[in-house]
Formats: C-alpha cells, structure tokens, sequence
C-alpha cells in the first residue's frame, strides 16, 4: 500500500503576480494589502479592484462553510482540522486565485500555506513538514511569487500594553505569539528568494513604504507585462 | 520544502475487531453489516448495540456537515472533496473507531478507505494511490483487520433491469460500476490476507452464510478476547 503523498513540485505560477502576506494576527496585514493593491494597480494601470484581494481560510463560499465548521463545531481532531483547511485551500485555489494568475493578473494574499506551517510549528499538535506537504498537495505545488513576513517583536507588543494588565491568558498568547514569530523567521530563512521580512513596528506608511521598497522589481515587472498584455 | 506526506506505516489495532465493508450501492452492504453484528454480538456474548455499526462519510456530527458540504455545496474542486472526505475520516477514526477498538470492542464500518481509493480509481480525477496515502495519513495508518467486498457482477444488475429500459444515463452508470468493481477488485488481490471477496448476488441468507464463514476465524478470536478480559 502506498503510504506516501507527493506534491508536485513547488513553483510559482509562469504569469501574473501572486504575494502573500504572513505575520501575527495584530501585525497588520489587512490594512497593509489594501495599501498594496492601490500602488499596484496605479503602477499597472488597473483599477483598484482588477488586483484581487483575498485571504484564507473563507476566499470562498464554500471556505467560509469550511471555516464556520472548523471555528464554531464541537472538538475537532487536529488532523481533521489540518485537513480542513486543505480543502479549503485546494478550492480556493483551484477556482480564484489560479484562474487569475494564469489570465496574466495580480493577487494578494491574507495568509496561504506558510500559515499553516508557522500555526501547526508552534501549537505542536501534527509535525509541520507534514501540514505544509499536505498543503503543498491541496494546492498542486503553487508557491506565491513573493511573501511577506510583518515581523512584530514581542518587545513591541507588550509595549503597547500596559504591562500590568497581563493576566494569564495574555501571558500564554504572548508565549504562543514568539512561538509563530520563530516559526515564521526560520521559514523565511530558509528560503530566502521567496520572503521579505519587514518591520511591521512603525507607522502605517512607514511600514508601507518598507513593503513598497522590497517589493519593486516585482511591481515593475508585472506592470512590464500588462503593458506587453494583447 | 518538504513536499512528500508520510502516512505511519498501516497497520491493524493491536486490540479488538475492525470489519469493513466495501463494494457498489446496491451491494446490500447495510443489511449484510446489521446481521453480522447480531452474530457476532451473540458469539462474543455482547448486546447488539455493544457491537458499534458506522460509516463513512457520515459517522460523526461532524461528518454528517462535511457530508452535507460535499453532497449540497456548489461545484467542489476534486482536491478539495477528497480533503473534506480524509476530514471526516480523521475525525471519525480519532473519536470514535479508535477509542472503541482501544477498549477492546467491535467495530463494523460500511464503508472506508477502500472506498476512496476505488471510487477515485473509477473517476480518474485524481490519482487512487494518492488518494490512498491521503487516506491513510487521516486515518493515522489504522487498517481494519478484514474488509469484506460485496461484489455483485455487473451481468446480475443487468438481469435486475430489462435491457430495454436502459438509457444513456444507465448504461453511463453501469460503466462506472464496472470501473469501481474493477478497481475492488485489484485492492482484494493485491492483499488477500486482509480482503474477504463475497459474491452478493443470492440471496440475503445465503449472502450472510458465506460472510460468517470467510469470518469464522476472526470471531472466534475476538469471542476468545472477550472472555480473557477482565
């Protein structure tokens, strides 16, 4: 019996841009897409809402059944639950962003596979080499062209509380939240070619003038192929 | 990145009984599995309902919502399906198949991995062996100690029609079932030591006959466990 699942092998796809976007839940990453999908379509002479925006788990109807089940069921095994996520993956894949990466277009991304690895990495639950294969296989081997990782320290997390109301459970979601951090960091040390680790602890337009700035060979060469576009 | 998924090697539990049973839609395997279960419960001195009767998809609360997600839903990309289908299975084998066989106890299943292999086999969207490693990594690597395939011929559900009532609908069906029984088949030979090929085409008694006695070991074994424990 076969006893292994291989994906294909991970590339990103031949036309269009594809960029994710990976961090903490506070790091900021919906404001900072939103920024990103304006200069992006300015660049490339589209209209904000030809770049698409969307994000995982729930970039689909069928995902957001996906995700009510896995948020608001009972207990869930965590292979289930891995496995869920998956199948919203591959769906999400499979009918939005694929069709519009091979259609020559742009998408930016709350979140994809690294998500699953950095969250699986620190909750400890299933080994996360084998969440990210079982993502890689949901998704027929599709890497994003570029990620970006908005690093938060600890440091400037805390300090944006008061230091004295940490009960507990805050305490416990502190030790998680530099658990994901570290799991992030090494995937993004890792492959190099792929990430771009930003500060995420500045001001909004700092922090998007930092992304802008990482990611303008990118920006240029998409709008080079709208430009050669029939 | 790590793109291959490693299913533990498969194995069957160490402690009670895992019986499942495969095979068409019309194979009978419903009736069949509720008249197993009052022999073997009467074997092993046990109420009917001591002998646990589940299936696949659907064993769980959540399993009947994946189910409903995958019967309901809109158009489902094929990885997706065989996701949301290796969800339920994870699920059901965690929370319910495992515990029961941990406990030393008797499970029946209509349905179960096999099942996802065949029919994958039949429909070729996917690779069956894939679909089997997937199923697998779900399950953990848990095997049933014997699956039982209800194989009905294709000629028999032939002689149940009159021939001239079949329309293109029909015929399209009975290639399908060909390919699937097919595709059981090839999963019974390939491991003869856990596979049990009954012909279901007589009738119910004798079906439930020739069950019993391809089964007769494995009763006796766990009536014999059943009397050993504490």
């Amino acid at each position: 019996m076969i006893t292994q699942l291989r994906a294909p092998d991970p590339a990103p796809a031949p036309t269009g841009l594809f960029v994710t976007f990976e961090g903490g839940d506070s790091a900021g990453k919906s404001t900072q897409i939103h920024l990103l999908r304006d200069r992006l379509a300015e660049r490339a002479g589209l209209d904000a809402d030809e770049v698409l925006v969307t994000r995982e788990p729930g970039g689909t109807p069928f995902g957001a059944s996906v995700r009510e089940l896995v948020l608001h069921g009972d207990h869930v095994d965590p292979r289930a639950e891995a496995l869920l996520y998956a199948a919203d993956r591959a769906h999400h894949i499979a009918t939005v962003v694929r069709p519009r990466l091979e259609a020559g277009g742009a998408v930016l991304a709350d979140r994809y596979l690294d998500s699953s690895i950095a969250y699986q990495g620190a909750g400890r639950a299933l080994d996360p080499g084998q969440v990210g294969a079982l993502s890689l296989w949901a998704a027929d081997g599709l890497l994003p062209h570029r990620t970006i990782l908005l690093d938060i320290p600890v440091e400037t997390i805390r300090h944006r509380r008061t230091a004295a109301s940490l009960d507990r459970l805050e305490r416990a979601g502190e030790a998680f939240h530099a658990a994901v951090r570290e799991q992030y960091l090494a995937l993004a040390a890792a492959d190099p070619q792929r990430w771009r680790v930003i500060d995420g602890s500045g001001t909004r337009e700092q922090v998007a003038a930092k992304i802008l700035s990482a990611l303008e060979p990118d920006l240029d060469a998409f709008a080079a192929s709208r430009r050669d576009a029939p």
